[in-house]
């Protein structure tokens, strides 16, 4: 784990990807630990059964008591408007849970694309720090599911917008964070 | 992205690997701009539905226009054999595809091994550089199906080989690049 | 490949990680050649069908004639209570099959964490070195199947897990290692 800091940085983008249960969250609750300011935690997961509801309060109770925690599954930039400019840190979790979200409502990817866009484009005009926590999900066998692979499809271009605005990029394998983008040793 | 070369090494091979829609193919084509000589595009997949034929499309409007593009889904040595001498570069696109449409031929996987290692040995014949793009499967859970599975495995071994083979290996994440093998960083 | 060493350290755990056929047992077992001292081989597989039964002959034409090979689908700890003092160095291959062994004899998640957890502190205890083999597994899309969602859940954490207690930790692509802890460049 990276040492913390006790700064932020305005308009930085750190993005933190990789597999299930990868230890993506928990490197970002540990690193927001370390700036010790205000943080807010965007969760976009929406709890709709109990498998997703047991895993949200595991994630909660990770969390310093301190932090503000939203709950927004779908407009995200809008939230950041609101309410971006009051904090240090603002760590969104996650980017796929998002897309899809976004999926489900019946968006074209186009226009979930154009909301991503947008939310990238706040995040840099706030005067906060951002941490955006994302599953990679294309190493495996192409789905049979049309569905799946449009999701996929989506989540790998959209993961490569991110990675290619992104000030610091995190592959996380095995709780291990993996700098591939921002690093001292880059 | 790494900077662009004005030369090309003979019979140097560039192994690309990385999931869907990670940047693999970008990273290939821009590299290959870079080296501003002649270049083939050797496309192996077949346009067999609406989705790949998008696809396709999309890939091809990424190519300057001067490249040559050929679509060969699955003779590759013989298309080098006949054309291979008449280009500084050519980028292979993609290996997987290839497997996977031998396979669909009712190749058996020792035939199918025969042929990738005759490709890799013409392409070191060869006088020009080379950049092979293959995709990484076998990171998600244990597929159903066995076809997927044969698949699944024979992929990965032929990765191995070409790993083991190739001058440098670029692992893609979210369109970063990461160097695994031949870089100064080694 | 890591150049051999001729020694071994005492209770030093390295973790190889990887995809299906990445070369995870093949960069082991090359690994434990160099060793040179008496190696004992800890196969956690099950033959059930004729597909593993052939991996399994392929796997075991690999290894030195000198090695020892258990075979133990499930009660690791106590094997190395057992007989781990009489090795250099032990290969556990592979941890998600283990994981995956004690989900089909009926056992919650916990007992297996309790298990694992053992495992690592007899291997600790020992006075040899050992090489914990694993998969990662959660880089594709989400299974539709929830035992294969309970699985993929399951093994991330224990990997996060042994990923935290191994002294070396090294994520295997297509045959090439990339050091991911414990290495000199870390």
């Amino acid at each position: 784990m990276e040492k913390a800091r006790s700064w932020y940085k305005m308009g930085k983008i750190i993005f933190v990807l990789g597999g299930a249960r990868s230890g993506k969250s928990t490197y970002a609750v540990e690193f927001a630990k370390g700036i010790q300011k205000s943080v807010a935690f965007v969760a976009t997961c929406l709890a709709l059964d109990e498998e997703m509801k047991k895993r949200i309060e595991l994630h909660i109770k990770k969390r310093p008591a301190g932090w503000e925690t939203f709950e927004e599954p779908k407009d995200v930039s809008a939230l950041l408007e609101r309410k971006g400019s009051q904090f240090d840190l603002i760590i969104i979790d996650c980017l796929t849970l998002l897309i899809s979200n976004l999926i489900s409502d019946g968006l074209m990817d186009e226009d979930i694309e154009d909301k991503i866009n947008k939310m990238i484009k706040v995040l840099k005009l706030n005067k906060c720090e951002s941490i955006i926590v994302s599953n990679e999900v294309g190493l495996g066998i192409v789905p049979d599911n049309e569905l799946a692979r449009r999701f996929r499809d989506l989540a790998g271009k959209l993961n490569q917008m991110i990675g290619a605005q992104a000030d610091e990029v995190v592959f996380m394998v095995s709780g291990i964070p993996l700098k591939l983008k921002g690093g001292e040793c880059e």
